[in-house]
């Protein structure tokens, strides 16, 4: 069995980057682009994703879809070589590391993982239909809020944290009102951000409704309400509502490699070092959101792409591995 | 005078993404997108680059001044606001911070540095005039190494430290030969990138050419040669190549605050912590080519451009400047 020189898990912006300089560099990348683990498909999160406005170099703004596939094309037009499977079991505890999907089994030099993280959702049917068709129903505030449909409109906001209350108070710049839904009578979020929340309510700009969850959403094209129902009266409550933003937390997709990395509380990778995309194991780099907590977006995560290839091919240089 | 959200000096990918973000986040950022300090002109480096391949999203290629227009009408359309000007002085002493042109004195509440760093070159007429029409000299191997002119050709590559070792290394992978000149008898390089390099002398990948500095560049469309002349015999010499590397180092653009920030021994922008854009002045973020030693690419400069931008949003809305 031949050893690659570089194996790449994922193919999200951040996998599909590191692919095109890997490529590029002659390292003849194999991606396992994935096929259905953790709820996603081959192209990572930005396939449920219509209009995509804030990736650097489309004026117009671009389709998920559209632009998942030209960096594919890009990667593939210098010759790297795709497994449309999902890795079931890796070995990084002696090198060269394996990789075992359905069909294949995999030794390599060095890996690059980017196998992304998912917003978690509630699971409504419409909740779910209304955000892959582009319906008023987001989880990312930063990626979708500054769309028109949002502007002087009523918001919903599902969550209790930190990130509840920043994705809300971002959207406070583009909503009559963001109403921010949470099951519990107060936030989980840090005492800054509950400080900053209180004040977005003094100002009229933000209204809590506490004790509640999200049973249902209504709207057909795009979204007109959402039904909640208070976790103490098990009263039913329609809030009318241009659009849903779930900030219940993201799951990164690392379940396939917590007996072989260090991962931090959350399951994220944890580099030693966040200036680069080292890894806890020599050899193995992680780039994209299965790293990053904080920005979470295409240009981000393909940024770091870039470099966990530069890394990759460094380190396999220095080895004599080339 | 009213008090800016947010300025952004530099207008390379990093300063334009940070403007993208900022804008779409409702900040009406205000960009000094400079005149010609640092021989740049707006748009930055990219702007002396012809076909830029590994900027993902483009699979076909993409000339660097478009790119560099798609980004500038990317960040238009959102709101942002240019001064086609040079900064020549900032205080970051007090908040409000302020900044200087010929024209403006402007008044910002969060400042995003991202005015890139200069490659150096010898100045000679005709590898200016070729590295920017495209026409065989670089100053960046892992952008123009993998072009089909380089590839099984000879190609010189000027310097003697890390980088032009590892920039002649990253081109055996597609050169016939590499050869590495140096004005002294010994490279400045560090041991193991000594020892990677004779190394790759004796697979005769590279060949030294010792005590020689770059004279001139043959060829009119495309480069068909150097002149060197040994500095101790004062001997001339062609070598005839393909293509030209010049690895003698980077410039960041940071005279400009050399008094207000910490900078490193090299010039570079120090940020405290690389997970983030925040520099040693709260409220002063810098992103891209300005803070990075290592990568140095587009989409690497475009990523911490978002970053910046968002962590400016942050911290505005922390403070309740928004």
């Amino acid at each position: 069995m031949s050893i690659e020189k570089v194996v790449i898990v994922g193919s999200g912006p951040a996998g599909l980057t590191a692919a095109i300089y890997a490529a590029r560099a002659a390292l003849q990348p194999l991606m396992f682009e994935g096929f259905n683990a953790g709820g996603l498909i081959p192209g990572g999160q930005l396939m449920f994703t219509t209009d995509v406005e804030n990736y650097p170099g489309f004026p117009e703004g671009v389709m998920g879809p559209t632009m998942m596939q030209a960096f594919r094309d890009q990667a593939e037009r210098f010759g790297t070589r795709f497994i449309r499977e999902d890795v079931r079991k890796v070995d990084f505890s002696k090198r060269p590391f394996t990789l075992e999907s359905d069909e294949h089994n995999v030794q390599a030099h060095a890996v690059v993982i980017a196998t992304g993280a998912r917003a978690n959702w509630m699971g409504l049917e419409n909740e779910l239909r209304l955000a892959k068709s582009g319906g008023g129903v987001s989880a990312c505030a930063v990626c979708d809020g500054a769309l028109p449909i949002y502007r002087d409109q009523d918001l919903v906001v599902v969550g209790g944290g930190d990130s509840a209350v920043e994705e809300g108070s971002y959207l406070t710049k583009f909503a009559k009102m963001v109403y921010l839904v949470h099951r519990r009578d107060q936030l989980r979020a840090s005492k800054t951000m509950q400080q900053r929340f209180f004040k977005l309510v003094e100002e009229g700009k933000m209204k809590p409704v506490w004790d509640s969850i999200l049973v249902d959403v209504h709207g057909d094209q795009s979204i007109t309400g959402v039904r909640l129902r208070n976790v103490k009266s098990d009263e039913l409550r329609d809030l009318n509502c241009k659009g849903l933003f779930l900030a219940i937390g993201h799951t990164p997709n690392t379940e396939l490699f917590k007996e072989s990395l260090e991962l931090d509380d959350k399951g994220y990778v944890k580099p030693p070092n966040p200036g680069n995309t080292y890894t806890n194991v020599e050899g193995v780099f992680a780039a994209g959101d299965v790293v990053d907590h904080t920005y979470r977006q295409a240009v981000t995560a393909a940024g770091t792409g870039c470099m966990a290839a530069l890394d990759a091919e460094r380190w396999l240089a220095a080895q004599g591995l080339e």
